[in-house]
């Protein structure tokens, strides 16, 4: 086999299926085999299912922490996980750029494979096609993702003095594309912190009941997304900067950058929102299980003005407005 | 709202939020409300289901016969058909090139939301990102799909002197999209057969046990398609040239360019694979249901090289290889 990606890869004949049995199928596990089938089949029991897809267009590829497979895997396991659902099934398509390294196709290809094999999920369904030279970008991926959702998670209305939590420590994917999109020499062991939450469901399985939403702070970080949900349920969000979990060195990059962390991407975390008087409870469940960074970050007030507060440390009260663009562009 | 696309229009705030309101919501239908998830939940009886997905990078994403859009959705909704599935929810994610046109957008939107209403079916789930120019080729759009399997198709082990049957006229997608591509001023009324073809497993219903396979003609054409298949079931494959349906502008066309059609896409074809002596059950019936094209185009050989053959009308015998190069790129 050639070691760059040609158009006849994407032709759907001989060299795809090649393509696809020497790079994807060696990795993947058994979910998907070698068949006449474009669909996958499965017998469900009756079942709340969640159902969800995702596009990534991360740059770079590589990035300290992770690549675009691994990203591509964990983001879907998390939209599965906002549903309260287990993940069962994803699905993996791919748009390549002619003459991208097929040696770079397998390392991503085996990143997705891992993540899947780690968290009991099979890629079952796939696609390849190829685009001419300057037609892309080196790689794009989709996917999607099948679950069975929780009968304990019921989301229910969110109301004043909810509480809102978050699972770890704030922008570490945002800023390690940062780093490594613009190559700044800044020395720094930070990684991001892409990884799959669908444990949470079953950690969490006791205390799914006193959680009304969850929401991964992705694109945008958790400034936007409080923003989107203080919309959505109508009254302000009050959040206390002390608490809110961030590594002192990502501080200080974006201290130098100039950046505000609250509206860079987090990709392995989630913000919970609790029912009131609830958020310890959850917040000792998470500390069990290993979410040793987790805090309560704030709580819905009873002002309706739709919008994010923060107290700061210095005893202010600083509006999080809901920013037109973005920070830092394809950051999944 | 600006008329070309941003780069903030991917950035999944504010601005991602009026697209998807403005553009998409408008054209599909009641199916993917605006909601805070991003996973649509929904409850299933015990059954069978398919899951499928496809990238579509389709050149020129608008053609004669349909656009990128209505390929999208068409492509997901018949993978579904293979499996004898009838769909009932589609997703729908959009990579966009920065400085498309919001209104060509619009177009595409809506020609997907009409295939999706024509056909029952809802488009529960999305994402779009946004690209910066040159890092992408205008539009690519992913489609993932679940459908509920009929008891009635059980794929079983095909045998030689099974039936082969298309449903209509060949080819008229790839010379369409070779017609459109290449600008030929050859004057035709050629349009591409696009077409979503689900309604197939309910016309079918009683037929369908004598059914062992389905597979649609996308990449590669018929020739590919039947070579995929001899080399899986491990038979030859034998085609009466005379029998399988062309339209006469269709060869005109590929006569004059010198393609051969049997290697030219179909967007809204299906193969059949029928249990021997239910060939012409199945091809009544299918003429009752207006396939009024549809023919027993040839059959499976007792011989065992796994090649597919082809009786030419003046009474020749010819191999239809497996070709590496595809005849015509990104038609799909």
């Amino acid at each position: 086999m050639t070691n760059k990606i040609k158009l006849y890869h994407g032709d759907g004949g001989a060299k795809t299926n090649e393509l696809i049995s020497q790079v994807f199928l060696k990795y993947y596990g058994d979910g998907m085999e070698s068949s006449l089938s474009d669909s996958f089949v499965f017998t469900t029991k009756e079942a709340k299912l969640a159902y969800t897809t995702d596009s990534f267009v991360v740059q770079p590829l590589f990035f300290r922490g992770g690549d675009i497979g691994k990203l591509a895997v964990c983001g879907t396991l998390n939209d599965l996980t906002t549903a309260g659902a287990k993940p069962i099934y994803i699905s993996a398509s791919f748009i390549i750029e002619e003459g991208f390294d097929i040696e770079d196709l397998r390392k991503i290809a085996q990143s997705m494979g891992e993540v899947c094999k780690k968290n009991g999920v099979k890629i079952v369904t796939g696609d390849t096609k190829v685009v001419e030279q300057g037609c892309g970008d080196g790689l794009f991926i989709n996917t999607s993702g099948i679950g069975v959702v929780s009968e304990k998670f019921v989301p229910s209305e969110i109301e004043p003095e909810d509480e809102i939590i978050i699972t770890g420590t704030i922008a570490e994917h945002g800023t390690a594309i940062l780093l490594d999109r613009y190559d700044l020499s800044i020395e720094t062991d930070i990684i991001s912190d892409c990884c799959a939450l669908n444990h949470l469901i079953t950690n969490l399985d006791m205390e799914l009941p006193y959680i009304k939403l969850m929401k991964d702070p992705t694109r945008g970080g958790i400034a936007t997304v409080l923003n989107e949900i203080a919309v959505h349920v109508g009254y302000n969000v009050e959040l206390i900067e002390n608490n809110i979990p961030i590594c002192p060195q990502v501080k200080g990059v974006n201290d130098i950058l100039g950046i505000d962390p609250l509206y860079l991407a987090c990709e392995g975390r989630m913000l919970l929102v609790v029912k009131k008087d609830f958020g310890c409870r959850v917040l000792h469940a998470l500390k069990i299980w290993g979410y040793k960074d987790a805090q309560i970050i704030g709580h819905f007030a009873k002002e309706n003005q739709r919008l994010v507060y923060l107290q700061t440390d210095i005893g202010g009260k600083r509006l999080l407005p809901s920013l037109e663009g973005q920070t830092v562009p394809r950051i999944c």
